[in-house]
């Protein structure tokens, strides 16, 4: 389950937090840890709801970045494959042995178009997304040059507000020239309404989902009036994937989230009211973080800041604390108010973080832990692959 | 002025954004573009300001985290050395030649203790922070066990509400504790208000630092009195340096964000009331985007999310355009309003960064630009150098 990490010349500290085999006490922070036992059943829980509905679940490596995780996900949880959004982030999955990469994007620059269109040669089954009728021209000519075959969904734009098109015969009059394209293969359609995932209300959600199926339902049925049939029907995050799972269109989930939860996710609430981090989903992912200074007496300060984490779904909570909250981070501290003095310079805290996505592409390894102890490390593989 | 990188076997796009010599035009997106002409100004303004007012400047490390621009700062710009804010990051710069260092920062954990304690045995002066009794003792052990020394200043925290302490009884017992101590040396006062840097106002700021020098003028002559020279009393931000130069008290400035600016500096104003960055600095520093999908008339969406920026100080603003503005920021995804429609796909853009440190922070890597053309590559040495 590891990436041929060759830990001997590693210097902990300096290169990694933590070495397979250490207490969990003697972790340096700032770094990412995941509870694996957390994280499997996790992984577990996201294959067998899928196997339940008939779904294909494809796995969000944006938000992991990590080949280790990828294939935790293929082989315990049935993932078809993985989900990116970068080409840089597909090459690291296909060369780290990935099968069947969907880059969920556009993929524009001539540079890009050349990469993307040899990705079948490392063996991967290689998908884009379109929404733009020259870029049809521009990725078929970098397939019939690299001799290989490119994949296309037409992207539709069902709420989210970013690429993808509008209305079905935009969808459809895309869709021909694909399939009309020399080394192109018209795949079907991604529809991913990230827009609405993080509303708190179960009933907001399924509102603004039931407005894609529809969008997703109009443009299937018109294409196969036209004979195209689309393999794939993609969407659906850790706050919709119900929705979509029953909808009779969609057929393959994106969820990411859902592995490691965060704390802008676990705030969202579930059909019976109740926020999904306390039953859904287990926090698996945490910000380890130490106390460095308590020189005033009501104020601890951590050694987590922005240099490891994003705060842009809100700063981090405590796991498992209510004596002590997170109220404050810069650069390189965050500021923990502690009014009645319970902690102490070198304590540890489990940050759960706002945001896991923009916080993982941070740091360099994920530190596995299991009762006590470290029990692998793994690199955050397409770390800082944006473009 | 480069850190040995041999770029023969990387491979642009996956590796790197770009080679030395290529146009400007074919760097892919998105990543850090450094205009290595307005960096340079920069640099020598600082220096020059800094030779004229009589003070040393020990250029912040912790923004750039590059071993290159710290280079820079001290050949062109006369900096006496580094101050950075982790370990890990001082063992990148002293690793990288630097030879005086100062990491303006607590360590406290027992095994960050015996790495910053090895660091004079690279040849690097070798100065941390202290706000705690028992801190001392344990720097102490260190510095003992690994036959070295390690310089310690004495942190006030003077308004910012992190590291410090606020007393100068309590500056006298510490630095009478660390004068005491085997292996290590009293060395001075550290004083950063940091959070009055980013006020708008001159005179607020003006008012916020003058509180900061009475502070660090009481404990300077109390220290005096015990007779405790103090070799450095350091601080000063881009927002402040021109008043602790003033001071008669300070004697090394820390600067940082001056040598590339952020849109969040940029807004405050000068004693004339003009913004800081038309005219005191320049924008060195850019985060190069391209349009990757206009499918509505009105907006384009652009490659730099949030794995391309930290967006914690406010949006990024877009280079020498007022006719188009980026208004919204998702993981991998700006949302640029284009009301007039001038944009169109592969177009590309210069994003001036919310705030600089956070955002060097997420990239492997500075193109550094001259004339349209790619000068040289710069590794962002210290990045996710978090522990």
């Amino acid at each position: 389950m590891n990436t041929h990490v060759d830990f001997k010349d590693l210097e902990v500290g300096y290169d990694v937090p933590a070495l397979p085999g250490m207490d969990e006490a003697d972790i340096q922070t700032p770094c990412l840890v995941l509870d694996l036992d957390a994280l499997e059943r996790n992984v577990k829980k996201m294959g067998d709801f899928a196997k339940a509905a008939g779904m294909r679940h494809r796995s969000h490596g944006k938000m992991h970045k990590s080949v280790d995780v990828q294939k935790l996900q293929e082989s315990l949880g049935g993932a078809c494959g993985v989900c990116c959004q970068k080409v840089s982030e597909a090459e690291v999955f296909a060369r780290g042995g990935i099968k069947d990469v969907l880059v969920s994007n556009q993929v524009t620059q001539p540079a890009k178009i050349k990469r993307l269109a040899n990705l079948p040669k490392l063996g991967a089954r290689t998908i884009c997304c379109v929404d733009d009728l020259n870029n049809v021209a521009d990725l078929s000519k970098g397939a019939v040059e690299a001799s290989t075959q490119i994949e296309c969904l037409v992207e539709i734009d069902c709420g989210a507000g970013r690429c993808g098109v509008t209305t079905t015969p935009q969808v459809v009059e895309l869709a021909k020239a694909i399939d009309a394209a020399d080394g192109l293969k018209f795949s079907g359609i991604q529809a991913y309404q990230g827009a609405m995932q993080h509303l708190d209300s179960y009933e907001d959600r399924k509102g603004k989902t039931q407005i894609a199926i529809d969008m997703v339902q109009d443009a299937v049925d018109a294409l196969k009036a036209e004979g195209l049939e689309c393999d794939i029907v993609g969407g659906g995050g850790t706050g919709s994937y119900y929705f979509e799972s029953a909808s009779n269109v969609f057929n393959e989930l994106q969820c990411g989230s859902y592995a490691f939860m965060d704390a802008d996710y676990g705030r969202i609430l579930d059909k019976d009211g109740k926020r999904i981090d306390e039953g859904e989903w287990e926090n698996a992912l945490f910000i380890l973080t130490s106390v460095m200074s308590h020189a005033k007496a009501d104020k601890a300060i951590v050694d987590a800041g922005l240099k490891a984490q994003s705060v842009d779904s809100g700063l981090p909570t405590i796991y498992g604390r209510d004596d002590v909250e997170y109220v404050k981070c810069s650069d390189e501290h965050g500021v923990v108010s502690d009014p009645k003095g319970v902690l102490k310079v070198n304590d540890k805290l489990r940050l759960v973080p706002g945001h896991c996505d923009p916080t993982c592409n941070v740091h360099d390894w994920y530190v596995g832990v299991r009762n006590g102890k470290v029990e692998t490390l793994w690199p955050v593989s397409a770390r800082g692959k944006a473009y």
